[in-house]
């Protein structure tokens, strides 16, 4: 049995982080979800809450063959302490997902296997291309998932990022 | 459509809790499980960690009809924001579980409805003795589903929870 | 001008605390009344929030010739900091005035004339009295000024004192 | 009886919160001067500490005939637990007063009743006048209610923000 | 090259931490001692900061053969991640000294060498004893190195530890 | 006999920071290094742990007659309090040395004198330029004392620091 580990913030959960998900999904047999910046929200860069993204990636993925988790992890700002603090929340794992530089590093040194892909860096991009479109009035829903759009209409998501796109700054 | 929250620090999640689920079950279609003090771990009274915990409710419910997510909540140490921050963590939800004296007041200023069942104290009482058990040495086995046991012995818990209970304080 | 400090949780504002605060009024001519451990609220020992406290203080002293400001002050934790905090947090002042051992010593390090007086010693026996009553259903309402009593009742204060009184714990 | 509740990080007070102050004291018997970022000085963006603060709000407002009170709200970086936060500092209120996106976000998903005004565009921009004037030397009086000028001189508040400024971070 | 690692709260640091370390400096070529609850101070349980106690330490072993580093280690509250806090705040190191039995667990499931002796125990008796000799006003000097008489009695730490003992709480 | 107080990241400690030590130890018996930022690690701007620095710094200066003290000082980011949480952590100086416009506003609002040098800019200029190098690969090892350069070889410090610059943010 191997389990993954794939972090993200998922603002939104979107087509890149779905296709990702199903090129790890030939190389483990479950996979946990890191949700990163858990506490982060109201913001245009990290719109919706944990709770909201749980939502997203678990309706997106009930259907799939693989056994997955969903699991907030708050930002503890010690990048020293951090993939310790991810161990603590999540399911054990055997190796990780990323393309993160600095997440890279991190594991290396605590002697965890990471595994890159160029296709990772589409999440990137695509989480940008997401919430600008959902500010400026684009089509956003082509890009997500369609369980993803009921979430966000459900939680009014797209007043709420138009609306604090308004603020020059990221916190009350 | 309802969904339930039902708190506990499911340390570990044990039959009392797991027969609270089954009641809730037949008044909900989904049900979130909310794990207290997810920070916590190695000592007496929070031997396991928060991923721990996540493996042990999501291995014990795999086979239940019951739409389940299972969510470390962070301590904020502030009751007056507990139910928002509950809230960004969680899945929303449409009514609370609890016997929790603090937890029903907060939850019902905050316009939350609680339901209350003399059955909940069993998860209570079933932990400490659960914790009791495993430090003496006894027979805690039959007072958990049987997945639990599995993750418990693959994480070392009983040697860990039998040390951690000669310190005489919960943190280093 | 001479401008004092007067240290307290306030749980709730009640006669004691009024005593002292005529008391030092022949002293000085304003006086900031630092309501500490200000983020908790909803325990037994600490039922009130800040704003609820605020607002008892306000009260009670709208008709008193004394200048006065009521500050919340949340904790640091951290006792070698704490003046600079108080300072911080509060307009300047001349004199603190305290019976608490700690925060006589605290103040006397950072340089700052401490005044005590036998009579603060009320204020702590008052408060646990006062709490007391209001979860065993007894006459508080005499050992605080009226404007308290109005207060708590329109926050639902008793039934929070006496509900979360029955958890063991002081949090969620 | 109305109260209202204005949040600003008030560094410094200035002619245009008064103005909005005034405009506010139209609609409500009480208001609540929230003072926001209240843990933050010494810097070029807040160079006040929050006493420092409470003193220009209260001897502004000393002879006006509006009940107020100035409350430090220290920041918790979790825009999800704002409002509660908030709540539990400040003297309950039944109005929010804010042109700010996000405050207004906020208090309309907790449905706190926010009410807007073009004027209120002023207080932000007059605050960076204000702080360019006193690093540059320039006349910033005339900006500030009379009060103000004399917390600002006591607590050597310009030699404060001119030296603070010629520094290229925030923070120590 | 062999460097230890031996934590401690050294408050205050006294003959039975003396002995240990000089036990230990058998077997190691440099000894890091870890201040653990750097940040605790003025209080009957830890008395003294960080900086006095980094005084103690180092003016004890001013003569000492042994290569010694004293490093404050605040509290992160999470047992979970505390070996990456030590390990980290740490000059790198091959192998721990404690009987702490949560210390101990800690650094096994992270793959630190752990080392036991019965005379460990020693310490935790003589801080307790220490503490209470300076309180009621016993002799406690003969129970530390000399070194540590002359920076307690700098700091006024008798008159700190008698006042603030008088406390029934940790904090303000 | 007089102790003094030298405050930096020392990301790494290089030439420049050695020569201003080396000035100072002409006006000084005992020279505090403050580490500041302790918490901060793997970023292109704060490459190294605490503990990384105490081994830089002390190898540095195992050959000089001055007796130093390395000591990490995490960041609290409160301004208002740093004063008191540096005077803490330190063992007690009686000068402060620094040209950082905010650490000598801190310390002179606080009653410590500081010194100021022109030379001292050298620190930060240098600091920068020694990351730049290791990160294009360019010929660092000249800037800093050559005990250095075997702390940073030994960490894999080089490696660290030029892929964690890949990264667009400072933390995880």
């Amino acid at each position: 049995m191997t389990r993954g580990f794939y972090i993200g913030r998922f603002q939104p959960y979107h087509n890149g982080h779905h296709s990702v998900v199903e090129t790890i999904s030939e190389e483990v047999d479950e996979l946990v979800l890191g949700i990163g910046s858990a506490g982060d929200s109201h913001t245009r860069h990290d719109p919706f809450t944990a709770g909201e993204r749980i939502m997203m990636i678990t309706k997106s993925l009930v259907d799939s063959d693989l056994v997955t988790y969903a699991v907030p992890i708050e930002d503890l700002d010690r990048n020293s302490v951090w993939v310790s603090h991810v161990q603590s929340m999540s399911p054990e794992f055997d190796v990780a997902y990323s393309n993160n530089p600095l997440v890279i590093q991190l594991f290396k040194e605590a002697g965890v296997e990471v595994r890159q892909s160029p296709m990772f860096n589409r999440d990137v991009l695509e989480g940008t291309e997401v919430r600008d479109r959902m500010v400026e009035g684009g089509d956003w829903e082509k890009l997500v998932p369609e369980p993803v759009t009921e979430v966000i209409e459900e939680s009014g998501g797209i007043e709420r990022i138009q609306r604090v796109s308004q603020t020059d700054s990221n916190g009350v």
